[in-house]
């Protein structure tokens, strides 16, 4: 079962980093033509979610909307960052892309994205093929 | 590995499609009677959840919250689908279901929902059971 | 591929609890030193999140955050727990964590939480180790 783990290097508070081709390269390496790659973000003020890669105006799009849907203030967590621990359960820790013939079974929009929620920081992410 | 596609139509610009009987169908189908049965959607505003399919006003319920929650308005993205693509993090792109003696693990009030947030179209779904 | 349920009794309307060592004690006991733990909520107002676990006012702040974005009035099911269900499709139903050397592999901070938007009451998990 191949795995390891990646570094994301995060430049602002909240962004998108798209980690498909760090992805593919880990698939292409790995001996597996048909199956499932898991991906795992083990930090709490951060997450993973897949969507579309092309126009990048929607990445902050969707940032955009999650700093107007996820309340700013009145919160108890003294180190005030409750707000990216908040938008890593609405956006998920983990996401599961097939594999077929060596290659993501990505659509044709889409991307895989870490989502920095509470940066920049350096961050790290798991990766485990079945 | 069984896997394979489905093929969703939807007739509304925001739907749930109940796929729990299509999906039990390749459980039926495939030989694997204990295990897991993933779903992924390759599309960027769409989506993937397990709620109550009982009472059809709980998945209008839903839909109508999250247009509650996600801003309608002062997005960058030109196609002005970005509400879609927002609600499309927010829910998911894939959900995993256990198998036991061949059936679905689904509790009694579950069902699997194709999420439609930017329709009417015509859909695909990727399935594979392990 | 070793497989079973949980018990978690709940004792608030709206409430995270811990079930990270219940999970753990599974993984010790499987003899599956590499592979990979599903969890699965088989209910429909609830849900499974991973989240910070050293300071309990995170899960406060969380669930506080989610009953100011899930809209509480206007809805149609008659049970009146509609935003329950918005609050199970927002946090999602299940979580994927990797195991190494017999181990649950996740962050510093991260603990495994079990929802309950509509308590209290007596729920059951599911769990399985690939």
């Amino acid at each position: 079962m191949p795995t390891g783990t990646f570094v994301v290097s995060t430049s602002r508070a909240r962004q998108f980093i798209d980690i498909t081709s760090m992805v593919q390269e880990k698939v292409a390496a790995s001996t597996i033509a048909d199956g499932l790659c898991h991906l795992y973000n083990p930090h709490t003020t951060a997450g993973l979610t897949i969507n579309e890669g092309a126009d990048p105006a929607v990445q902050s799009d969707i940032l955009a909307a999650l700093q107007r849907i996820v309340p700013l203030d009145r919160y108890q967590h003294l180190e005030g960052n409750s707000p990216a621990h908040v938008m890593a359960s609405l956006v998920g820790s983990s996401v599961t892309v097939f594999i077929e013939n060596g290659r993501l079974q990505l659509g044709t929009w889409q991307k895989i994205f870490f989502c920095e929620f509470d940066g920049p920081r350096s961050r790290k992410l798991l990766w485990r093929i079945t």
